[in-house]
Parts: C-alpha cells; structure tokens; sequence
C-alpha cells in the first residue's frame, strides 16, 4: 500500500529482530478483506505501509533473548501479536493491548507479512511452531480465519446441543460455522446467497442454509427454532442491517456474538423492540481475533487432529510476483473468491 | 389504571389462591416509573388493570400445596414472579420465562399491588419472609430497587478495585451504586444533575459526581479515569443518549451493563467508532430486574446486615387513600420526588 | 429391589398423576450401574422400591395442569426430575433441589422407571417430545448418558484445541470423550483397558489410548502434552486412584472435572504436591446429572443432527421379563457389558 | 536466610536491571508466614537467598526499555512477578508462569525484598505507582496480603447477599474477610480463637464469629445458616482439617476457595459424604496470590477511597536492624501477632 487507494510492490531492507524479536522468511500469505478496507482508508492515512497479516514462514534470525525458536523453524504467527505486560492483557484482553485493537500491528501500526521477510515481537510468546503433518497452507489459516471465527462460537457462550445462526458465510462465517459445531451446537444456521458459498458452509458444518434473497431471514430462523430464536446469533459480516437480524433471532437470555468489522456511518443499530425494550437478557459480545502463541498451538492442534479442513476455502493461488491479481481478485470478490492463498519463492 | 391514560380507584374481589398460591394483604407499596409508563401504554393497552409491583405485606391465604408460608406471615415478593419450571428458567433467565419479559405479571399480565390484597402464584418459589429487625418501609424496597440496580453491577462484571460509571442517579441509579460499591469497585462515578439526588448519590456511595449539564460527561470520566474509560458501565436511565455515553465510557475489555427500559424509537444506537468498529471487547449485558425467593432472601440479609439503607430514597409518603395524589407526583417528579412510599390500612 | 441385596418382580398399581404431573408408559429402559450401588446400599436401605432411572415411553395419562403433553405422546424423561422452584433450582443447581442430589428421585425417593408405568412429576418442566426421526433405544441415552458425560466435559470449561483426559471408558467415560469432541478439544486422551472399551472410545472421539495396565498414566499423558499435563482431566469411574490420577495429570490452571460417585472410604484424597499446594489454580468441579426438559430437548438435538451415536454402547438387550438375567450381566459387568438396554412390552 | 533453618545479615551488591527491568530501594516490608516457610524448608533448600516478598520502596534505576518509571518513583511490586508472555499467563494463570507457583520469585527463585535494594522483573508490568494519598504502610499490604485475601473471595464466587465462612482469622483471612464483604456478602462468618484476632476480624466484616474452641464449627455454621450451609467457604490457613471443614459448611452448589498453603502430608481429604459423594455441584477453587501492575492499581484504589484500612493490622514495628528480631516475633507468633511492618533506613 503506497498511499489510499494505491498499492504495489516496493523495495525494502529485511528487517533486524530486536533482543525478544524474529524476523520470519514468508512461505505462504491469504489475502483478507480487511487488507481492502486498510487500503480504502478504513484506519486511516498510511504510506509505504506494506499489508497482509495471514502468513506462515521459517525463522530467519532472532534476538538474544529469544528461548524456544531457532532460525529454521517452520513458524506461524497471529494476526493480532498482543504486548503481553500491557493493562488490556493482564485484564485478560491482549488484543486490545497498547490501545483500542492495540494487538493489531501487521499493515497497521508496522509492516505487514506481504513481502520476503516480516517483523515478529516477542518470538516466544507470539511464534507457535507448526507439527509435521500440517502443510503450510494449512497452517496459515489459523493467523486470522480460524481465530477470528472460533472467537465468534466461544464468545457465542453456545450451550451443548444449542442453536446458533451465523449471518453470513464468507471465510470467516464458514470459520465461525465450523467453530459453533465444534462447540456442540445442535443446529447451526447458516445465512448466505451464494451457492459456492452455501455448499462449503454445509460442509463446514451448517445443518440449514438460509438464502436471504429467497426469504425472510427473521422468520425462517424463527420458523427453525419453533418460534423461539437461536441461543447464540454470529455476526460475521460487519454490516448494520445483518447485526439487526442478529439481535432479532437472539432469544431472550441469549447471546449476539460481533466478529465483523463496521465500516460505516455513525451508529450500529440495536433494534429496541427485540432488543427487548433492553431487559431481554440479550448480551451483545465482541471482539477481535485473539492471537499469541497459546492461541496459535491449540489452533494447530484442531489442525493437526483433522477437526477441519481449512484448506476447502482456498479458491484461488497466486505466487508473490503475482499478488496485484491476486489482490485484485481478493478485493473485487471476483470469480466466486472465498480465500486467496499467495506463495512465496522458496 | 383504567385505560391508557387514565386511573382511579376500582373496586375488585378479593383473589383466591390456586394450589400453589399465595394472596397478600397489602402493608406498603412503592411507586415506580415503569407503572407511569404503563400508563402511557408503554406495554400496550390494558383496561381496568390494577398497577403496581413493588409490595410488602401479610400473608391472607395460602393454597393447599404451599408448604412454607402461613396466614399472618409478613412477606415480601419480588417484582417480577416467574414460572420457575419453564424453559427460559431452566436457561437460567427465569425474568424471561413464559415470553420475553414474562416474569413481569403485576400490572402486566396480571393485576398489581396497589390494592388491599393481590396474588402471589407459586408461593414457595416467589415469597419471602421478612426477618424481625427489617421495618414493611425498607424491605419494600427489595423487590425492584435493590434487585434491579444490584443487577446492573452484578451484570457489570466489576473487578475489585475496578473502575464504574452509574450514569443517573434516580433510584435505580442509585441502587446500582450502592451495588457497585457492593461488588468491590474502587472508584463510582455518578453522572447526575439534580443536586438532592446527587447528595444522595455520594451517601450510597459515588465517589465522584458528574453533571451533565456543567460538563462533557465523557471528557470527565475518561480524566477520571486517566484517558483510560471505566471498567463497567451501568446504564440506569433508559436513555438512548446515555446508552451512547455508556459505550463512550467503556474501556476496551470493559462491560456496558444495561437496566434502562427503553421507550421510545425504532433503535437503540451503538457510536460505531468508540464501540471500537465491533471488535474492542466491549460486552453490552442487558437484564429485567431478578425475582424470586432466592433473591428476595439475599436482598434481605444486604438489608438485615445493614449494608444498605434504602429508605433514605423515600422523599414522600402517602396513605392509599392518598393515592391518585401519590401517583401524580411520581408520574410528573415532582419536588425532587425519589420514590413514593404508600401505607395501605391496617 | 426388595431389600439391600435382593431384586425381583412385584406387582404394584398404576400410579396416577397429580395436577401437573404425568404417568408413562414405559418402552425401553437402560440398567445404570448406579442401579447396583443402590442394590448394594449405597444410598441406604430401600424397600420394595422399583429400580431405574433411564427411561423413554408414551404418555399414558397426564394431570389437569399440564400445558404440553398428552396421552400418546413419544417422551423421554431424564434421570434427575428437580423441582424447579425450589432454592437450589433458582441458584442454578436444580441436581440438589430439596437436598443434596435432591434431584435424583428416581429409584431412589420414589419408585424408578423398570415398570410398565412410572410417575413424572411437573411433567412441563421435566419430559421432552422425541423428534420422529430419533429411536427409543437412542433417545433412552440422553436421560443419563450423554447428559452426565457431557456434563463431565462442560464443567470441565475446555478451551478449543485444548488437551483432555478422560479417566476410564465406561458408558459415562464415552459419553465425556465424545462431549469433549464436542467442546472443541484439540486433543483427547482416554484412559482404559479393556480392549473393547478401547475401541470404542476411540470410535467415540478419543485421539490417543492409555492403558493403566500397560503403562504410567501420569507419565503417558505428561509425555502426551510435551510435559505441561491437559487442560482438563474428567474423572469418569468415581475411584479414589482416579481421582489423584485426574489432578496429577492436570496442568496449574486446569480443571479437574468429576462425574464419578464415590461410594468407598471416609475420604476422597487430592495428591498435595501435584495440587501445587493448594496453590496452583487447579480447580475441582463436580456434579450431578442435569436433567429437565431444555437438557433433555437439546441433547436430543445432538441425536437428531448425528453428532453422537450411543446406542454403539448398547452391547445387550434382552425383554422386561428378561429383567432378572439383565441386572445381573450389567451388575457383574459380564460379557465386555457396556450397556443393556431393556424392551417392554408393547 | 542462610540455609534451612538458619537466618542472618549478609552482604550482597546493589543489583542491576536488565532492560526491561528497575530496581527498587526498600521503604518498607513486612514479613509474611511464608517466610518462614521458606526458612524451614518448604520450597526446598536454598542457600544465602534475601527472603522477603512484600515492598514498596523507591525506584533506583531502570533499565533502557522501561517506559512508565523513573527513578524516585514511589513504586509497590506485587509479591508474584509474572513473566507475562508466558503461556500461563496467556491462559489467564500468569502466577503459574513459568513452572507451578512460578510466578513467586522473590525468595524463592531469586533475591527477596528484605534488603536495602531489590531487582525487579519487567517492571512496566509488575510495579505500579503509589498515589500520594496512601502511605507507604498502607501501600505495602497489597503485595500480598490484599491480593491474597481477596482472591478468596472472588475465587469463591460470591453471590450479591450471599453467605460466606473464612477458616482461620489471620491476616490473609482478614483480608479474604474483607474481600467478601467487598464482593457484597450478605453473612460473613469468621472462624477464630485468639480473641485479639476476633476483634480485628469483626472490624473488617465478620458479622458472626465461630470460635472453634468453644463450639462445633461445622455445626455452628449449619445453625446460622438455617441448616444450608454456606455458598462459598474460604479456606485461609492450609490445614487439612479445616480444608475438611470448609467443604463439610459449603451447600450444595456453593465453592470452597482455597487460599492456604498446604505444607504436610501426603494428601488433603475430602470428606466423601459431605462432598456430595462428589456429586453435589461443590467446586473447589484454589490460587495463589495475583500480581501486576494492573491488580496493584485497583488494590491501590481500594485503599485509596478507603474501603479497607490493612494498617490496623500491623502489630508490630521494627527497623531494619532489628530484622532478626522482627522475625523472630513473626515466626513464632509471639504477642498475638498480626503482621510485623520493617522499615528500611532513608
């Protein structure tokens, strides 16, 4: 990202670990849409910022006082790289460490992962090493996809054999879907249009679809659940009218679990009257993609025992000298895209 | 209540009790917003409905399956009497039981106490005893006051030593900081402007007063706070200006705990950006005032212990003939009214 | 059971219902081994009490205040009944109504369910409609089973991806290994070693096998957690040995899970030094069977979706008059028994 | 100390900080019963280690990566320094960082706090500033003290109202006393003989005392709860027979917290039958004392707006020359001791 609205490649020196730091050589990189809303200006002015927080790589070097990594090692990082000592982490919220989304540094407040080599602080307690049997483009899904999604069913605080709707099936929903069955849901709805999308949102687990554009969402959920609404309702999409359905199908002494990005306008709106006049016990939770290297070791481990296939949403391969297309495809939501894997030259 | 918009006296039987039953004779009864709102048809119409919800009394009759209350016994029910074997119960939302809200029955679904008897169902599970030392006047205040305002703080998640913002301190307000300071808050911040209910505000226990209409509520507190916000925020209003405060106020991490009924307009708003686009880990809780014998008990004993003194919340005091006077000046607040007290005969 | 240590058949009447209650006609029953430790004396001495708690029927008459059911209607019971109004029941733990596991009515305070009828009290808060597609003999596991082995995994609080021990594969064991697969565990460990039991765990969930008799458990499950220990071990056999294994074998700031009765011994003994002292945040849970009818519809939810398949457990059946010979291979665990599931006729 | 057993002065240099790290010189300590502990041999032997983990002093020099202190900073360092990225800390345990208890460094893994000048580990994560209100005397109770105390109360899950018991009125039992009531228990009942301790104990919060030499505790406590038992019963000696207390009060549901060390035996015991023959829903809790910069600022503000005064617990005086002396009286708890305040030479 050069500037708002631009992007291409550049020159830059490989970065220099700092005492507790790594640098990483990338192996493979997703492309997200929050790359797109970075680049559309949605957090602010940044130049010469190079995007991309999904990447998995092998350890490059190292700082003097980092313990458990070794140039060589086969590594994934989160997205979100917390300040563990910080208040917000000690108050058990890392990703809010140093300031409000505090956590989250790559294409933001530091280089991101699109490039040879990127930047790690604090290699031991935000490096995971990757077990043999996960290939890399596996691995890399946990950085953001898995975590982000995941976080929406735990935050979701689903009951074992509870219902749950998940509005909206990008990667991210289909994550939030494959995280909800995880979590013992009895019947997960999922919300999405797209019949590429819906197909894989069945795989990963949702026992209904509903197609937004053939009916009404609200009443189809309720229709589902015997009038009573879900338990947990996800939002995985970030748009105003989607967090209204969410609150909507809620029943009363359930949960809205927010994993989307909002973008627009001034306010998000919390409709009164299903709200409940706002004595329903509805609890609305939110949050961002948890990272370190906790996160990411169990996250392997899902991984590693074969609990879900990441790798399904992988549309689209684009090597590094390719990534303009790649980003272009990413960002225009063409040809179906869910996921856009990059690999890097080895 | 005799339509929207119109009250009076009425003359009704006395109830029976079904099996599980209780009927109580009515000693003292506390007015209360909700049943101006009532009035106003805020749940919808209802014709010659008893109002009011907030009572003590003695014991008239019991059914014949109540084990555990008699004839002459001096009780309290909560505002709020639910059906404990119903689902929303067993979920452990018992206020939501039978419908969203449906615990709510006097003066809703049911009538209410401003009369010399009303119905208790389920009384084993609904009344509770008043302990010896506790005077009709304070424990009055039990059913909706304590229960509803130490909700607010209980749903707040306060850390010890945490950080709280009441914002307005009518007695709801004022019973959610005194059950901040219940709950181990280090610093309470009451946002009123009222300067009689401000003084009262310090006695049950803010630290600090903040008047909205000699400064800029948020600015405050997050000097209050150094830049940093509170850890919870309780809204005690019912505002949808105050809700956006409450959400302004709140730290990332933090917990807006909502008490508000909200009355008016199609939403409720969420400010988008300081609710961190949807990701800053700030929890929106919401509840309808707890009832039921349990908590009822507990309330007392924070009474019997003289944790608390609510009945220095009590400006005016009005017989039941009195009534139509009484209702009028807590419907327009007049003379700094706090809450109204009636004595019915004896 | 007539008396401690001798079963048979006896002739009683049809009980009746109560206003709220409702009486079943019985159609397949399982045999707990709970049912022995009550033969044996392990909740004192009982005369002429009918045995069983696992049951699924049809209604055969209900009482005047049932809302949901009629005669005719396909139900499933579970093995706790609580009253739900009771302070237990209101404090969120509705096993102990009425007294310590007051719950557990069943063949225990009143006459259990190896009848042609039995007696269910509050009948709208304790039975569950079984969906079409759902067999008796499938649906009969949800009344103890799956809700005390899932039990085991809920209150165990697994993170997703986390590590869990699952000390023994009895039927409660199984049902705790595929509840912690349907808590997100990234890594479960069962602990057993009759060879059967061991594939069927397996088939259930379980990633890894440890064999006591083959093997150090502690060793093996340090060995399988690079040394750390799990995050929760349930202890699924109530054995003193078990029990110090389950908090040898848990990580400091894991759970530690009980679903076992212990049934032996003046105490239950927690190894000092592997508790950390007292000091290692290693926390103790335990309970007893949920039961009601949201457990009892959300665990039916699982069958109907085909997370789980119990009836893999059931390893014998045999006809009602066949009781005699069905308690004895389940009481001496003849035959590799896991489960024996009981035929009435119809 | 100089080796198990044996205590003395010696003469050590002025340590240095490593980068992130400040050393603090000495204003104040007081000595703690694990101290003495340490002494005789209970975290193993150690050999010309300073004991001592609870200070406040003034910081002496920092190291180049420390942002937020600066010599002659009025600073207070929690008994426990957690490494905060490490993965306890990152699983919410961060007293567990490192190994089991790895959080307590001071006199146990490295250099304590009696001395003129001590090192302190990350310190923009685990000192926090003094405000000026609060004497050092007062600040100084919250290393430990404080944090232990009210960590038992939290970790016993108190209900607004609730009833608690706290075994054994020592200073970490005062405190826990305290805590309850700062968590708004409605009954807090102390267990203590020394009549110099009741006293004090009252004073912070104990509504009833139970002095177990003159009467059943077990039974006393079933009394004043009217045959329930407690919901939570904090255990704050580590003895094992009143760990067996402290589970035989706690009701059905309720939580025992354990705050104690646990110095003998092989075993602590449950009491199987009171225990709910480990089905009763009992939880037992345990932990030890939280530290960082955050939970010393919200102890610090409990002091600063006067919740709690610790100071009332200082029996004892002494300079630092009179150390021997000082622990002399701590060890053997001469003249009722409470706490021993050291101060050091300015």
């Amino acid at each position: 990202m050069k500037e708002i609205g631009r992007v291409g490649f550049m020159e830059k020196p490989v970065p220099e670990p700092g005492p507790g730091d790594a640098v990483v050589r990338t192996t493979k990189a997703l492309i997200c849409t929050s790359d797109s809303h970075t680049v559309q200006g949605g957090i602010g002015p940044r130049q010469n910022l190079t995007l991309g927080h999904e990447a998995v790589g092998i350890v490059h070097a190292v700082g003097s006082e980092v313990r458990d990594f070794r140039p060589g090692d086969r590594v994934l990082v989160g997205a979100i790289t917390p300040d563990w000592s910080d208040l917000a982490s000690q108050n058990g919220h890392p990703s809010q460490s140093g300031a409000p989304l505090g956590g989250f540094k790559f294409a933001n407040t530091k280089d991101g992962v699109f490039a040879e080599y990127f930047h790690v602080s604090d290699a031991d307690g935000n490096l995971a090493k990757i077990p043999d049997g996960i290939p890399d483009e596996a691995a890399v899904y946990c950085a953001d996809m898995l975590s982000t999604g995941f976080m929406g069913a735990e935050k979701g605080d689903i009951p074992m054999g509870g219902t749950v709707a998940v509005l909206a099936q990008g990667p991210v929903g289909m994550m939030a879907t494959a995280g909800a069955r995880l979590r013992g849901a009895g019947l997960v709805i999922g919300v999405e249009s797209v019949p590429s999308w819906q197909k894989l949102a069945r795989t990963y687990g949702a026992d209904e679809i509903v197609d937004f554009t053939q009916e009404d969402v609200v009443e189809r959920i309720l229709e589902l659940t015997d009038g009573q609404g879900v338990d947990t309702a996800i939002e995985a999409l970030g748009a105003d009218v989607t967090f209204q359905t969410a609150v909507k199908v809620t029943k009363p002494g359930g949960t809205v679990s927010n994993t989307g990005y909002f973008g627009e306008g001034e306010f998000v709106h919390i409709p009164r009257v299903e709200w409940g006049v706002g004595m329903a016990d509805k609890t609305i939770a939110s949050g961002l993609c948890p990272g370190g290297r906790l996160r990411m070791e169990r996250l392997l481990r899902v991984l590693e025992k074969e609990r879900v296939d990441p790798t399904l949403m992988t549309t689209h391969r684009f090597s590094f000298d390719e990534m303009e297309r790649a980003f272009e495809v990413s960002d225009k939501k063409l040809e179906d895209v869910v996921k856009v894997l990059v690999g890097f030259p080895q």
